[in-house]
C-alpha cells in the first residue's frame, strides 16, 4: 500500500513521540517509579501505566483488534492516583507498554488513508453523517497530543 | 482552496490546542502568573512568552511572514528562567500571544497540502532532496505537540 505522505509524517511523529516517553520511562529505577511528578500529583508509574491502558483502547476503538490489558483499567482509568493505592509492578508495565506499542504502530501501518479518515468504532454511521471530524485520524492526532502532555509532565519530575 | 482533510483536521487539533492553553492562561490572574509550575521550575509568566515566541518564529519558518515579536527571544528563548529575570508584563505578553495565534492560524489556511509538504525555511532544496520529511507539515505537528507538553506543566500548578 502506498503512504499517504500526511499519513506518514503523522505516524513518523507518533514513533518519535513514543520513544522519547518511553526513554523518559526507561530513565528511571523501579524505585523512582513511584516518585510523583509535582507535590501530591501523579507517580511516574501511575503516568506509564495510564499511558499503557489509553493505548490499548486504541485498539478496538480504531477498530484493530482486541484489549490486551483491560485489567489496567481499574489501577489507571477509572481512580485517580493516590500515594496509599498499590499498583502492578513496574517490571510488568514496562513490558505491556512495549507490547501495546509494538502492536498499535504495526496495525496503523495497514490502515489506507480512506480508512483513517473513517469513523471509528464508538460513533455510528448516522452520527458520523452529521459530525465527520469524529474519524480515526483525529482520535490519532488526540492521542498524540495525549502523549506530549505526559512527556511535559515527566520533565519536571525532581530526583 | 478545497482542503486537503487531513490538513483540515489537523487544524483544527491546534486551534482547539491553542484555545485549551489559552484558556489556562487567562485562568491565571496577573499576580499568579509568577507561579512556578512545580518547584524550581519555570513560571507560567515564562511559559507563556515562550510560547509566544516559538509561535511567532513559525511565520518565517514557513514563509508565512516576518517576525512580529523578535525581542522576546532575549527573555524567553536564549535564557531559561529565573525568578531573578524581570520580564514583560503579563498584559502585554497576553496581547502578543492572542496576535501571533491569530496571525498564523490565518496564514495556516492559506497553505495548500502540496505547500504543506514542501520544505520549511530552515532546509536548502540539496537537503531537502536527501530528508523530505523536513517538511512544514512535520514543523506543525512538531509545534502542536509542543502546545499540549507545556499544557501537562500548566495543569500541575498549585495554586
Amino acid at each position: 500500500m502506498e503512504t499517504n505522505p500526511l499519513i506518514g509524517i503523522t505516524l513518523s511523529n507518533w514513533d518519535s513521540q513514543v520513544k522519547r516517553i518511553t526513554t523518559a520511562f526507561d530513565n528511571y529505577k523501579d524505585e523512582d517509579m513511584y516518585l510523583q511528578v509535582a507535590p501530591g500529583r501523579n507517580r511516574i508509574i501511575y503516568i506509564l501505566g495510564h499511558m499503557t491502558a489509553v493505548h490499548d483502547m486504541l485498539l478496538p476503538l480504531l477498530g484493530l483488534g482486541e484489549r490486551r490489558y483491560p485489567n489496567l483499567d481499574e489501577f489507571f482509568i477509572t481512580h485517580p492516583d493516590s500515594p496509599e493505592t498499590a499498583l502492578p509492578m513496574p517490571g510488568e508495565l514496562r513490558t505491556y507498554w512495549k507490547d501495546v506499542n509494538a502492536a498499535i504502530s504495526a496495525a496503523f501501518r495497514q490502515l489506507s488513508a480512506e480508512e483513517w479518515l473513517d469513523r471509528h468504532t464508538m460513533v455510528t454511521p448516522e452520527e458520523f453523517e452529521k459530525e465527520p471530524h469524529r474519524n480515526r485520524f483525529n482520535v490519532l492526532l488526540s492521542r498524540l497530543t495525549h502523549i506530549s502532555y505526559h512527556l511535559g509532565q515527566l520533565a519536571l519530575v525532581n530526583k
